[in-house]
Parts: structure tokens; C-alpha cells; sequence
């Protein structure tokens, strides 16, 4: 089932999309269920939204694909390397992402999004399926040169505009069987399957959950594989995920 | 004016505090304004909660007191030095800080706290005081081992609990009048005065919000002094700010 967050007739709302239309639902679907409304609005009547704006956190993990950490550089870390993003860095698909005057190197990041439903705290790693509601796509926008000057990377990766998630949120989707795709204006830039996570998601989420709860909305970024690189204004980047639709955002200077 | 947020009878509400009761506010002043509801209620006969639950983040500055930045051996930053706590971290006034098993050596941090009012992207440090709530007091507890072996200091200072905030919040505050200090068990271990910050309050708030859009509710912890140290379970903080109150939690293992 695909969950989209939408606006229509300067509404905001949620429903479940099919091939054609999208089914209102009657609230948000993590805490109202999945009872709809009855109305069906074409896709082509609405904007599409950020599926999800987390009310406490979006945990990320750093070095989570091993060719990715060796083109940068780096260690494979042995335990999951988290950090944040605020929300509000969240934008929706379509939504542009701005470069701000303080970076000469924006890069891209394609990952995989998994949104918590339940509050979580201290989850064993095979029972991490019961708390996520589903998945989603995120670009991990990172400031690349002011993630090194800074060392905390909360600025270099906490800029306004610098968490796309979307199109939708998919509560059916196996992470065993798909890849991620980036594509710079067109050109594959990063292509790689999600088994090739160093963390299993399972393992994310135990990590993360036995220092802090989840809360219900909260979404875990997956880590990047290799083919990170720049971005300049007018640029589109699409993350592409088989079963999870493709995350498209333009880019333009502050 | 001193704003509390409260328990009651089963009911979370809020109050402005004078030396013997809490006068009942209409809803959170932050967005409801200061009307009361006339009634009385002596604070002996209620229990303060952390006064604001940020909806967005509570942004921290590390290494903004230069006899901190030397006691753990790092450089003072030329520029602010911005993390991320999540809103799962904070506890109120007498909620007790809970050791995590992953941690050998947790340690306090008194620091001044800063409570956003308004939506503010790109103030001027010297317009920072219109988007300013008020002013209260955090612990900005840390696992100093994992803060090193991480790397990214997310986990390290991002555990439930390890974000005290209260006792209330001062709306009339002046930062350049008010020390700073911090006692285990009694005993003083950090007191410096507000004004031996490195990047000024406005000045922070001008670096921060120049990257991330700054919520209402939001918090931004200023930096701690010199003087920090490990705790063990059954020892009580007390950070002190004059005019602020003081701000007590006691710690056990987990």
C-alpha cells in the first residue's frame, strides 16, 4: 500500500495512491488507521507532499556502504555512525532544494528511508519490523565542504531543504529485493542494492532505539552507497528505488 | 515573568510563577498569550515539568567557554560549534538522568538555554533578542567515552534523559548580570560568569538560523564552562543561574 501525504484545494491530506487516483484517508494513517473517506482524487489533481515531517528526529547513518566510505576516505565504522537532521530540513518531492551561500560543494546522497510507527525503545534487531511503517526515499543533501570544516555535521547536513523524502510511503516494501538509483540530470550516478548495507536496518534500529525511544514519525536514513558528488543550481537529482516510485528535486542557489 | 509548565491533578498545563503559587495561564503563553484563567494554585501542590518540549530541536554549542574547550584538551572554534539533541532527550526539574549500560563515564554540563519564541531564518545577531522567548537552564548530559569513540556526537549526548530543562522559564532574563554554576552533591564544580562565552547569544542565534530555520520551542544550549565531570548513580546536579532558579536532577543506572 502507498501512503501519500498530499495538498488539494489548499488542503493537506493523506490517502492511498493506486495508478490512477489517490483514495482519501481519514487522518493520518499512523494514528487514525486506514479507514477512508470514500473520495478518489485524480493524481494529476494533487501535489504531493513530504510523506512524512517527524515530530522528534530524523536519524541518519553515516558509512553504511562500504564502497561509499572508502571514495571518501574513510573507515568503515564497526558499530552504525548515527546522526541527525532536523525537520526542518524536510521537503517534499517536486520541492527545491537550495544551496546555501555558505557551501561551494553541495552533494547528493540517495538512500533508502525507513518512517517509524510505534514509539520504540531498546528493539531487538529481528523484531525491527514490527515498529516501521513503512519506507520511503530520502536525499541526504550534505554540505560536503563544511561537513569537514565543522566536524559535527549537524550544519552541514541540518540546512533548510536538505532532507527530500518521497513520493510516497510504501507499508509492503522488501529492502532484500530492490536497489538504489541516483541519477545528476539524467546520468546514473549511484546504483547499488540495499543488501550491500554494511548495518542491516534491523541492526539500525536496535542501535539507535537503545540510546533513544522512536517515536512514531521519526525516519532513520539508511546510509549512501558510492557515487556521491556535486550538484549546482538548475540540476535535477532523481533517487530511484524499484517499489518505492522516484524522489525528483531541482536545485537552485540562495 | 516566570512560566512554568506544570502537572496538576492529572492535567499538564501552564502558570506564571511568584513566590508562593502558579497563576494558571489559557494554554502555552508561547502561543496563546499570557490571559489567565484567574485561578490559583499553591506550588506546593504542584510538580514542574520540563518547561518547553521542543517540536523541532534543541540546538547546542560545544566548546563555547575557553577553559572548557582546554580542560578536554580541543581548540577553541572560530565559529559556533552546532549539534543536534533530540526532543526525546529532555527531562524536566526532578526527573532523574538514567546512566545507559553502552556508557562508563557519563558526565554533567550546566549550561544556559535559550528558548526560541518565533519562526526566525536569517536574524541579525543584534535582532536576535526579538526571537527569544526566555531563558532557562539545561544539563547537557554526555557520554564523554562514546562522545570520542563516535565521532559524531549524536548518540553521546543524544540518550533519553540527558537533556534537563527547568525549573521555568524567565522571560526577563539578562545573560550579562548572571554566573553559571554547577554543584554535585552539594559541592561546586563549574561557576563561571554568562559573559566568558565565546560566540555571544546573538551570536549563535545568528550562525544557527543562517543554516535551519529556528521554531518556536525550540532550544539552543549555549555551552558549558570549565568543570565538568563524571557522576555516578544516586549523586544530584544542581545547575544554578541567579534568577533563573536551580535546576536539580539525581541520576541512577539503567
Amino acid at each position: 500500500m502507498k501512503i501519500a501525504r498530499f495538498s488539494h484545494q489548499d488542503t493537506i491530506r493523506f490517502g492511498i495512491v493506486d495508478e490512477t487516483d489517490v483514495v482519501v484517508l481519514d487522518g493520518d494513517p499512523m494514528f487514525a488507521g486506514f479507514d477512508t473517506t470514500g473520495e478518489r482524487i485524480p493524481l494529476a489533481d494533487i501535489a504531493l507532499l513530504a510523506p512524512v515531517i517527524p515530530r522528534s528526529k530524523v536519524v541518519a547513518v553515516g558509512r553504511n556502504y562500504r564502497a561509499h566510505a572508502e571514495e571518501l576516505g574513510n573507515e568503515v565504522p564497526a558499530e552504525p555512525m548515527l546522526f541527525f537532521k532536523p525537520n526542518t530540513s524536510v521537503i517534499g518531492p517536486g520541492d527545491t532544494i537550495v544551496r546555501p551561500r555558505q557551501s561551494q560543494f553541495t552533494s547528493f546522497e540517495g538512500e533508502l528511508a525507513v518512517v517509524i510507527g510505534s514509539i520504540a525503545k531498546n528493539v531487538a534487531a529481528e523484531r525491527a519490523s514490527e515498529v516501521i511503517f513503512g519506507y520511503t526515499i530520502a536525499n541526504d543533501v550534505t554540505a560536503r565542504d563544511l561537513q569537514k570544516t565543522d566536524g559535527q555535521w549537524a550544519r552541514a547536513k541540518g540546512f533548510d531543504t536538505f532532507c527530500p523524502l518521497g513520493p510516497v510511503i510504501e507499508t509492503e516494501f522488501d529492502p532484500a529485493s530492490a536497489t538504489v538509483q541516483t541519477r545528476l540530470n539524467g546520468q546514473t550516478v549511484q546504483d547499488a542494492p540495499l543488501t550491500d548495507m554494511i548495518h542491516s536496518i534491523g541492526d539500525i534500529i536496535a542501535f539507535a532505539s537503545a540510546a533513544f525511544t522512536l517515536l512514531p514519525g521519526d525516519v532513520i536514513l539508511t546510509g549512501t552507497p558510492s557515487g556521491v558528488g556535486a550538484f549546482v543550481a538548475g540540476d535535477t537529482i532523481e533517487v530511484e528505488i524499484d517499489g518505492l516510485g522516484i524522489l525528483r528535486n531541482t536545485a537552485r542557489d540562495a
